[in-house]
């Protein structure tokens, strides 16, 4: 019998390929009946004119699919054991792949439902592309990214990686990593830990989620700065937990507003308050310990861009000043290196490192080797606080012509978040309209600025900051372009 | 006045921090009063030999954190605003670092529960470093790292990274590498998808963990394999999920005992079954498509090591018979190159791709942009399918060592698995102990062989394979040593 097959020697698809997947549709539609005898390779060459190893080897693909069988000696023939549902389900389809066909009104059939909606932060202004000046809030500068050393510690590492490149290293990281971690946390952020309890994370916003996965159950009660970090809100609300806001004023968190009901934790950014740019009091620190005490709450600290300290020397961070282990300490490399290298840590309390380690591993198994590998010797050489120092002063630069422009283009402006980090923000005067609308006239002359909600900022709908906030992120920006990014906005608000 | 300061000229704290920390503590615990005024800088310099620029630096420091405040032309003093609870409480404690101290009873206070008492998988053998020969599972040889091309490719990506290294990206990939692997898939496995499905993940175990996201609640029914991948029971199980498992015999998931009810999803390893080594026949898989299609579950494709396939010709995947997008697959290339790495991919049906894409998203911002880079090329340039010829030949090899001196040793071996994949599975015959006797004596010889509750299997407490079958993994263990190891065993039993 010959069996009609029909090759294109123009397709991107091998002949061997069109001869398979051919003679397997045709199986499945039922053209080719169940049990029915395949003519011999020898025939199939013939009658195509291709050579007949693409036959042979198209027939073993049918064969180890199972598509066709073998009896030695008598022939190739057609599975008759495929089942019938399937086959006439697959002939109401025709040929062509799921994603050239959108499902017809027939084609949808019962689907499980998606069990989750949530909602995703901002990581970028999705038009960055057409923008002169971009005031996006926490970006490295992209010329300081330690290219040189980084390359020399990866192939320094890489040649003699051997079985570490292929094996599973300890889901928590490598111990001498959270070993140099634990030694800079000492002198830079007063905090006194263990390597054991520091676990490598790819940043700040998957220690959200080892920590939810610890701490959080349905309806299990956070308390959130508002407004706050949108990535947080969402990952913890993603949880099942049930946010509890408690407004931010210039000396950070008011913590007179703490719950006294039963909570989870507290979610704090006390070096530099995101997004209005405040540094939690010592009054205040002292006081959120007191309440953690009170009421068993973990401090979650999320100390992002607390290496850039402009004003004064570095500050203790809240997990320095804890004593009895109820801050959960959160720091990133986002910030200080760079966010596509996807790597952070965290400072588990001694109770929390067990369940915390757990959720990491069934999380993902623990970090890429790698460049934990590099990042260990990039710390102990020194070269990270080389690193800091030379960035620290680019920023408090490009922050000081920044408030410089401020005030030379608009007068007496209200700003607040310059002690540190890496973006300031303006409060707008009533001469102007609200920050929405400030923010699109910049965007249109080419400038971006961000009002709280477009900056990955979350406020609970509550109404204040909303309309009369600017971020301004000035860590990625030359002051050649902050200079002529805020004459720009000068002229168009004109 | 005088304050009590001792320094330590031998202690590995600077002096600055010494008396930083010295007048911090001294405050905490009251002996410097509230509101007291400072000696000055002068005088404590002289007081204590040090230079007068280290006490300013300590004062700077305090006055930063809020310990103490400056009059100008005054004087310093103690902050009068510090709260009272917060200095009782300090007191309590001795200034000894918390890691120094394990809480005694009394400080011990309340504390928030651990909402998560997850199980942790197996990732290797605990005792590896005392083996001779270890056959764990699915690990790469560790020679076969390509780390020319890696450091190539690696070095020129840096090179012109830029702004790459200190962005966020597409936390679903950077689009180059979706399109490579989504390129790559359809001759490899028959998958035909667009780039927009593909989501880089960090292996396997995160790609579980984004499906338990979105389609996992409380009590979510969830078919698996019994036995089955520890690690994906125990991140299912994790999420809320009720495991109905169903047994696995030489075909594969025996599909006539798929259950009628509501299910979420079948979690399935179609091409080399985790732990038992079958593969799924055409028939069943057709059947499973069918089940899918009339519960509305959605099948959970495994390919965790579907490159080696060593009889006949790659099969193609489920996803790839699969028109009607129930398949959500799943890729990684930690048994192909190196599990370090950390990197895999999962094909979504065109449905799930948003919801998997918000919870790729919460769950850590996207993958680190220069492995998906550096990948993206190894793919595009041919290297990747070169290297997977080379360790397949390697891999082969191995294989048919392993099967001739269990051959050899134990006479007419009863053996599973052998199709494909790392690892193939020794079902004991009565004449020896169980599986689990068998594994210690071997490791008390310095081989590692492993009973399915050592190598990550997951029975359900199911009796049956974990008393008589043993695994051995063979990719990363020289023919030289497979027959030692081998010999060894055989050796101890007698």
């Amino acid at each position: 019998m010959q069996i009609s097959i029909e090759l294109d020697s123009d397709s991107q698809q091998s002949l061997q390929n069109q001869v398979f997947e051919s003679i397997r549709e045709q199986i499945l539609t039922g053209n080719l009946k169940s049990g029915m005898m395949m003519p011999s390779t020898r025939l199939l060459n013939e009658q195509l004119g291709v050579s007949r190893n693409t036959i042979i080897h198209a027939y073993d693909r049918l064969i180890a699919e199972g598509y066709l069988f073998s009896k030695k000696t008598v022939g190739t023939f057609v599975n008759p054991n495929l089942p019938d549902v399937s086959l006439r389900l697959m002939r109401e389809v025709s040929s062509n792949t799921i994603q050239q066909t959108k499902y017809s009104e027939e084609q949808i059939y019962k689907r499980q439902p998606v069990a989750f909606q949530g909602r995703v932060q901002a990581l970028f202004n999705p038009h960055r592309d057409q923008l002169d000046v971009d005031f996006w809030v926490g970006r490295p500068d992209p010329k300081s990214f330690p290219i040189n050393i980084w390359r020399q510690l990866t192939i320094k590492n890489l040649a003699h990686s051997g079985s570490s490149m292929t094996e599973y290293h300890d889901p928590a990281g490598i111990y001498d990593l959270r070993n140099a971690i634990a030694e800079h946390l000492r002198p830079a952020r007063g905090i006194n830990c263990n390597p054991e309890q520091i676990i490598i994370v790819s940043g700040i916003q998957e220690a959200l989620n080892v920590v939810s996965r610890v701490l959080i159950k349905q309806d299990t009660s956070a308390v959130m700065e508002c407004p706050c970090y949108q990535g947080a809100a969402y990952v913890l609300e993603s949880y099942g937990a049930k946010l509890h806001p408690v407004p931010v004023d210039n000396e950070g968190l008011d913590v007179s507003q703490l719950p006294d009901k039963e909570t989870a934790l507290a979610y704090v950014t006390p070096s530099h308050q995101y997004p209005l740019g405040a540094t939690l009091s010592l009054e205040r620190r002292l006081r959120l310990l007191d309440w953690a005490r009170d009421t068993g709450a973990y401090i979650l600290e999320d100390d992002y861009d607390s290496d850039f300290r402009h004003q004064g020397s570095p500050l203790t961070a809240v997990a320095g000043q804890d004593k009895y282990g109820y801050v959960i300490y959160m720091g990133t490399f986002s910030k200080s290196i760079g966010a596509a290298l996807r790597m952070g840590y965290m400072v588990m309390p001694e109770e929390l490192v067990e369940p915390a380690r757990t959720a990491k591993a069934l999380m993902d198994n623990g970090h890429a080797w790698l460049d934990q590998a590099v990042m260990m010797e990039f710390i102990t050489s020194g070269a990270y606080l080389k690193h800091l120092r030379c960035i620290r002063r680019t920023y408090l630069s490009r922050r000081d012509c920044l408030i410089e422009e401020l005030q030379n283009n608009f007068g007496d402006v209200q700003l607040s978040g310059l002690e540190g980090g890496m973006h300031l923000v303006w409060h707008l005067p009533e001469s102007l309209p609200e920050a929405k609308e400030v923010q699109q006239i910049a965007q249109d002359a080419g400038v971006g600025i961000y009002s709280l909600p477009a900056a990955a900022a979350h406020d609970f709908g509550k109404k204040g900051y909303r309309e009369r906030a600017l971020l301004f992120g000035y860590s990625s920006t030359t002051e050649e372009k902050i200079r002529y990014g805020i004459a720009r906005i000068a002229a168009a608000l004109k």
